[in-house]
């Protein structure tokens, strides 16, 4: 079975209960395939065989969190900054099954008042950040570059930037139309709407686990 | 005037022109925005007044080269590697100018059997090679990682790989579907199509100069 592996710190938990099942040896005949370069240290510490999509491009099953899911299972990801490597895993994914605690659901993405990232090339970010900005214009969106404490920009493991989108007073209401929007925009390498991609969302809550399916 | 400057050994003869011009004072109160590392080089050592998208987001005309150019001034761009940065530049232009010799000109993009060009991120560049190569199957189409020199791959302003696709026996009949099902694939940064975007079309014979425009 070819396994993706997410990235962030819920993906990290399923990445370790992996590791706990191939070493006992309740798993077996597994290859995972990492998100990010984070992921691959942990999964190759705890001795899971790797691999990659140039190798193994499709994939049964990807394990990931998520940082935001709408009704309709449509997510917001990459606020860990593994958003390209997320994408491209998961889009290649027969199934993917997203883990969340309850305080994920949102009515509509952007709900959580928190980072939508964009991965852009580092050459004219900042004239990027404004048409993305321009974009959300009657959202009241504000876009900022993500950073690596206070003086350098964070960097993906594409060599990127990214720029953050926020919306403190409103969600996005077309998903579909402002992905196309912001990935018609030369520069633009992913963006983190992860749209009709997750075919399960499993829900932790004060009361128990929920899981939702398409 | 804020002038977008191109890449390539057409583009090179105008940049020179223009600092011609400048410095002898013909030209004045221009700003050049080049397209790549190297035509930035080459004007500033011509004493051309540079910028950036970032400090000028609008672009009065740009020049440049172009790989082919199809009868609706549909064009390919990038063997000179430099697409993702010229096409960030001239869609930022009111006007642009493409110059060419009638060699390039084709009845279908891809029509020169010579490279059409995908700008990938590194990170798992084969998938994204056989995705490339699988979305134009139908028409023969082979694509290849370019290589700079025998033994390493060609990497780009941007940190990325390019793909160049050949089609050896066909043209892309509808380009607009196909520039969109290129740009669909996760970790594609830019594609060399290059549509709607030049305004006029400069093309040198071996009987003189004619002009085209939309």
């Amino acid at each position: 079975m070819v396994l993706g592996l997410g990235t962030g710190s819920t993906a990290a938990f399923a990445v370790a209960r992996i590791g706990e099942l191939y070493s006992s040896g309740q798993l077996t005949n597994i290859v995972g395939i990492p998100t990010s370069k984070r992921t691959q240290e942990q999964a190759a510490s705890l001795g899971i065989p790797l691999s990659v999509l140039d190798d193994h491009p499709r994939i049964d099953l990807a394990i990931d969190g998520a940082d935001e899911v709408d009704p309709q299972l449509n997510l917001v990801k990459g606020r860990g900054g593994a958003l390209l490597r997320e994408k491209m895993v998961e889009a290649a994914s027969d199934k993917f099954i997203v883990v969340v605690d309850d305080t994920k659901l949102v009515d509509g993405l952007g709900g959580s008042r928190l980072a939508m990232p964009v991965e852009v090339v580092q050459f004219c970010w900042k004239y990027n950040l404004n048409r993305l900005q321009e974009i959300f214009k009657e959202l009241g969106c504000e876009a900022k570059l993500r950073m690596e404490g206070d003086s350098k920009p964070y960097i993906t493991d594409n060599s990127n930037y990214i720029v953050d989108l926020y919306f403190p007073t409103s969600i996005i209401k077309d998903a579909e139309a402002a992905g196309r929007e912001i990935s018609a925009l030369e520069g633009v390498v992913e963006h983190g709407l992860f749209l009709d991609m997750a075919t399960e969302v499993i829900i932790a809550g004060k009361t128990g686990v929920s899981v939702k399916t398409k």
